[in-house]
């Protein structure tokens, strides 16, 4: 069973947009921040930062937010700390070494200059403290909080799923909803206590509209592996005691459930809750690599991207190569028959005083 | 020529032997700093971390000591903060991947408990500002600062030598004292911003005894590499422009010259100003590796580990194996000849108010 939650990133097209997405109310809330309380110093943090090319955008966008505001009330700058977080396994050494040109850049950006920066790597579980308390202003979080801290206990009878799907009984849906309860309550619990008053969180977490957890927009993509991997027990590829005792630590979570635990832990006025929609498609359309334009290339890599590690140590190396073909060719089918899309869920949140 | 200055640790061993014999002056250092101030946050930082694996020890005995001291008076144990440090290049990943199996038996061997421990990466050059002002109580730093920023200008004519030698002309003497005076007073700069009022900061430095820099007990390593370096150009393996131009940012002073920089630079109060003496034999002697007793094996080992990336990066891949055999046979001729040593100076300060 995998117990090691993945904070990887899925896809970098997509996360591209998410940002491009959530710029204005990012801003809004860097201002509100801002202006509300002038700090002298301002910490941030992006919580699975993976490989840091997205979270040094939002990093970027945050420093020319204050340096505008600041320029434009005629305060001196603050000093920015800035902290990368993901687990301890994460690739922190190439996120350092890409932090002198990416300051260099932004300071060529800034005509009139900016603050004094300081860059740190946080390693460690969001589903724990990172921080100690009241020692960080701004939070961000991207297409992270969907994967758990565990796979749930108690699902063997989830056999050919692998997440939840239509044919998931009852409890399996029970034990993945209480888990996500569970990670999502103790992620709000340590936030709160590491955030300043008056400190701002913004979370996009991969979703779904529905209110049912085993509805299609929030598990589709695994359904689309469920099927790879039945076809690969049916052809005698895969043993299928093999597939039965596989399943991911994820949920995508309605708005509905991301307001109620937020409600629940207390510590936070909700801002902000939005859902935006991504078309699979778009994969291709932002693809860069010209020589590769077959349908579900792109979302297949990034899907690879993120699930490889945890079908290779379940399932071995022998079966992967095999195992994306098939996933690729499923999901060109599917995108060439209906309008297939991601849900995302945004909330912009403020720490209590 | 070399301008990246190196921060990795000379030899394992030697490591391990300074950090047992500084371990009376930075428990004395935390005590009279802690009782000083009675933190409710505790930040400390090792400069020049490498691996992490004495870096590790020094922030152990930090911990240990502090929760003794709460024992003794009573009080809650503080928040602690640790930053690991070291140049962008430097290998992070495998420090994080260590800090959970270090947090877990730091947690066993203090059997009433500890506080609250985040840590942190602080990827930067510590010739620059590394953490924000007034931010931290307690810097360590062993065996780093012996590395320039970078390799003096100016000293083309130092020829066959590789760092200052007995035949060093007066002007390249100067050019490598006039290097460590601006950057020493820079990190002293530096690191009076950073820390707190009251806080402590204790560097060990390779170093000399003489008044003279280009004495014998300050240069003798680098000079048995000169040496083998000149034979492989006599024998028509390396160019002798070749050799002419390779210098090393390195610089190892004199007690006196590392208190006159602190004067000079006046933010700090000396509290203790040591020289100790390890000699080159205590390689052998602490050695691990059974299979190995050649004598001078392991410091040439320890030197490869310091001096190959500069090396290769002027002489090209070819040379390296051929050169550390030359190196590791001269070595072990002048050790069975003369009793060779490393001088360590050993400064602990206090930041004034």
């Amino acid at each position: 069973m995998q117990t090691t939650p993945l904070f990887s990133v899925i896809g970098y097209n997509l996360q591209q947009k998410l940002i491009c997405l959530t710029k204005p109310l990012r801003e809004e809330a860097i201002k509100s921040l801002y202006c509300g309380t002038l700090p002298r110093r301002l910490a941030m943090a992006d919580l699975g930062c993976s490989s840091g090319q997205h979270a040094l955008i939002v990093v970027s966008d945050f420093i020319k937010t204050v340096e505008k505001l600041c320029l434009e009330l005629n305060h001196k700058s603050p000093e920015y700390k800035v902290f990368f977080n993901d687990l301890p396994g994460n690739d922190f050494n190439n996120i350092f070494k890409s932090l002198d040109s990416f300051k260099q850049k932004l300071c060529e950006e800034m005509e009139s200059g900016i603050g004094p920066c300081y860059f740190f790597g946080a390693p460690g579980s969001f589903y724990g403290r990172i921080f100690s308390n009241q020692s960080v202003h701004f939070i961000h979080s991207s297409y992270s909080l969907q994967w758990l801290s565990k796979v749930p206990e108690c699902i063997d009878n989830n056999k050919s799923n692998i997440y939840l799907g239509r044919t998931s009984p009852s409890n399996v849906v029970r034990a993945y909803y209480e888990q996500y309860q569970r990670d999502f309550s103790l992620f709000l619990k340590c936030r709160a206590e590491e955030l300043v008053e008056g400190g701002r969180m913004i979370l996009t977490i991969m979703g779904r509209r529905s209110d049912d957890p085993s509805s299609k927009d929030g598990c589709y993509i695994w359904e689309i592996m469920a099927t790879a991997l039945n076809d690969m027990v049916l052809q005698g590829i895969i043993k299928e005691e093999q597939l039965d005792t596989f399943n991911i630590p994820f949920y995508t979570p309605s708005p509905s459930e991301v307001k109620l635990e937020v409600l629940k832990e207390g510590s936070f006025a909700i801002n902000c809750l939005e859902v935006s929609v991504v078309h699979w498609s778009a994969w291709d359309e932002w693809s860069v690599l010209d020589f590769e334009s077959e349908s579900g290339y792109n979302l297949t890599q990034s899907m690879r991207a993120v699930a490889e590690s945890m079908l290779v140590s379940h399932f071995g190396e022998a079966i992967i190569d095999e195992l994306f073909s098939r996933y690729q060719e499923i999901l060109a089918d599917r995108m060439s028959k209906e309008k297939t899309k991601f849900i995302n869920v945004t909330i912009l949140l403020t720490r209590k005083p």
